[in-house]
């Protein structure tokens, strides 16, 4: 699986900008994504980097589509090939 | 309050670095630090723009001294001044 | 147009990656992407989304492909729609 | 030598902020720092950890200062400890 980090933040809607990332999480949830918030970021376990992509695509123009006019979305990526990792995994080993 | 996310990755210490993630943790446990660890990155809230600093300079200097030859180490802060912020507002405002 | 920056990192193939960093470059240059190599990161120009998300997958695999066995690739995009933005439009703008 | 990568961007200041990265500029050229800007971010080269918070903190200060309520500060930072590293060397290993 690749786990990856994902926020969306609008640029020029105000200093409040829950409702932009609720419209991003509203799409994670109803299309079965595998996914975290957390209070910087949201966390996703998808299957592959083409999903991966297509979910961060999707998200993006969701908030695009809430209204914003320019958004800086950051994404880190951790593909490792060696060993299957998960959300839980990843937890597991640093506690 | 000043919330930020930070995460420390060595660099040519093999594939597995939760070893030096830990290390990183534990002088955040040890000094009182408020936060919270997630898949891919840790969260933490201070009171001010030195204290994170200097949060983040200790945590990053733990994994060099756990034996690190190369850190790659991201943060991200989110510093709101018309209103006050905390991991649990934050968290809040995207429920 | 879409500005993004990106980078790819190999974790577990040493403290030197520059050799992994160039399988990446190699791909921007031989596909005709618009882009600029700074000491941290790739700025990328590209029309749309879609190409972008095509572009970091196709560079990312370049990389796996010269034998990285974890990758930690970041992506920042910025995104603007109420003005066309290029490189040379936020590098004038900045100046 | 320590490298980085910094980006500090208002939120709620409107979809234009040059205006407020310029302040940040202003501060590392006023301060003889050195730095490379790209179209989204501004490399740091600098002695030490100490120094890079100190510059980091200023430079997101200096950004309040012009006004911005809200900042999104982001920061990269390669720290190599088995090899001297610079601006130059860096972009000098991947051509």
């Amino acid at each position: 699986m690749i786990v990856a980090e994902m926020s969306i933040t609008p640029i020029g809607e105000g200093t409040s900008v829950s409702k932009y990332v609720k419209a991003a999480i509203k799409y994670l949830k109803e299309n079965g994504v595998k996914f975290q918030t957390n209070p910087m970021s949201t966390v996703i376990e998808v299957e592959d980097l083409e999903t991966l992509f297509n979910v961060v695509k999707k998200a993006h123009e969701a908030v695009l589509e809430a209204g914003a006019k320019r958004l800086i979305t950051d994404l880190k990526i951790d593909d490792r090939r060696d060993k299957e990792i998960t959300i839980e995994s990843k937890l597991k080993a640093i506690r």
